[in-house]
């Protein structure tokens, strides 16, 4: 099938630019120096492509992420880079023989993850980003906590989350060397093999963790564009030009905000050239293409360029694969949901 | 099974505010008054309790809408209340037995759905939103097109997408009669029983249409309880704190934008009382609990109240509808995807 018969609205990976973006990253992270996190794509058959290349060690955000893994077979080393409570379906995966291991910052999740069955930790450390980790002053109770109570301290986990997507670079780097002293002095007291940290913002700055979590550098979006990596748009929403208002000089697009994530903003139109965006429904996307709306024709075909590529991949049930105007492959979103 | 016992982040639907809901809008827009909006909840269960009631024709926003509705045996009459050009699946719909009316609003979709085997249209008028719609001065001739193409053409539609949100109620009124001035003089020009438009905003003084395309009122989001309207918060994600930060005062709860329409901005937390929210990441929701965190504990239950609710619906599988604390039914958003 040729990608411009695709029904629409329809996520499309790019396998070129994909592949570029891969083998950038593997040159730097080779094997399981990298840790492809899961959430940014959640799909088992594009999981597999990263696995092959030999980056056999993931992470996840959900327990759903976790479970479709270790289901996939692709279970080697799988960490829960988030706090959960119900541990129990995480146990479950232990006894079938995947490796789990789940990030604690706390009393309460220690006591979880013990209950559930799981054997293996990470500490998770606050580095300077309001969310999950435990102050850094506790990590080393919490470690000790942990073996008490009998588990695998494999190290530590810090995520600079409030630094990754800083446009300027000077100050990305100086932000992440400050949190990444935080967790450096955190992991010499809590011991183990692991830092775990960075993502694709700091791809080639962070120096200090022995395994960057990164996953946007796959698929890119515009916020992750600003940065001047050299990662290329391998994710677009292909859509379909179903209005056109000549007096009004706009045109509307089958590509609305239930097919793209927001949180980020509006997405951009790479195509037709010099589409500038108005504004997002539910179903629509409205653009204007200059006052005679010459530029787009019902029918026509409109690719969209995401603000945030997880809550865009989120929201689809397929990325749909191109190469060369083919659709080559099929790679089900299957680890949505909760 | 107890709400309280529900995995998260769980979409809820509270029965009672919900029926209230319905009861106040059927009593002002009974039966077939009120074509319902599907797009609001996709869920074929939900619309079922709205057919039970007396609502037997709907609008839809999407081809899998009318598709899964069709299915569900809840075809007597089906608006897609958009353009496609893809219309040889709905034409697949009428061959079977549902009623399907789609909107047009240029020669190429009269032309689609000629092709595609659909036989009834309604005019789609721009009435002021820079969405889709004919330029006012286009309704005659395309109904009359649509005429000479053999369909049967139902009335026109104007949706007044722009007004239903504004918050001072004079204003909106103000500009809903200027929309309604112009869908009128279409329908006058145009023809047809139908004259149909209007939402949940303008639920109490849209006088011009004669039946009223509203979705929303029944589940509700921050966003539209800002209009002062008896529709009661019927939505909510339920959530638990994963994490809490006692020196920084923020805890961490497991209801990221991934679980929530992130449009309309950020959501609320009904509960705890007093929680301010921070940001949202994709699996985490950040909020203020005072400088000892005394409020939250890991553990605790969060709710939840999106700020948009018809994206928030579309990145969940099922609503848990709860009555008195009770889970009593489950709602599969079945109708998700294209």
């Amino acid at each position: 099938m040729l990608a411009a018969d695709l029904p629409t609205p329809a996520l499309v990976v790019d396998l070129d630019a994909f592949d570029h973006n891969r083998a950038v990253m593997s040159d730097a992270w080779p094997g399981v120096r990298l840790r492809p996190h899961v959430k940014a794509f959640k799909s088992t058959s594009l999981a597999r492509r990263l696995a092959d290349a030999g980056h056999v060690a993931f992470c996840c955000a959900t327990i759903r992420e976790m479970e479709g893994m270790a289901k996939a077979g692709l279970g080697h080393d799988l960490l829960l880079a988030n706090e959960v409570l119900d541990t129990k379906r995480l146990g479950a995966l232990v006894e079938s023989g995947a490796r789990i291991t789940v990030a604690v910052d706390s009393d309460e999740t220690i006591t979880a993850v013990v209950a559930g069955g799981v054997r293996e930790v990470l500490i998770d450390v606050c580095v300077g980003l309001p969310r999950c980790g435990c102050p850094p002053e506790e990590a080393g109770r919490l470690g000790d906590e942990a073996r008490a109570a009998g588990l695998e301290v494999r190290g530590v986990m810090g995520y600079e989350g409030h630094v990754v997507g800083l446009e300027d670079r000077a100050d990305r780097e100086a932000k992440m060397a400050i949190s990444m002293e935080i967790l450096t002095a955190a992991h010499e007291i809590v011991g183990g093999e692991i830092v775990s940290g960075g993502g694709t913002g700091t791809w080639d700055s962070n120096r200090w963790v022995t395994e960057l979590q990164a996953g946007s550098y796959l698929l890119m979006d515009t916020a992750y564009a600003k940065l001047g990596m050299p990662f290329r748009p391998a994710l677009s929403v292909s859509g379909t030009v179903v209005s056109v208002n000549r007096p009004g000089g706009w045109a509307v697009a089958d590509v609305g905000l239930k097919a793209l994530g927001m949180d980020h903003g509006n997405p951009s139109v790479a195509e037709p050239a010099g589409a500038k965006v108005w504004f997002c429904s539910d179903e629509h996307l409205t653009f204007s293409v200059g006052p005679d709306a010459k530029a787009a024709q019902v029918g026509d075909r409109v690719r969209v360029l995401p603000a945030h590529v997880d809550p865009t991949v989120a929201y689809h049930e397929r990325i749909t694969v191109v190469q060369a105007g083919e659709v080559v492959d099929i790679w089900p979103v299957d680890l949505r949901n909760w």
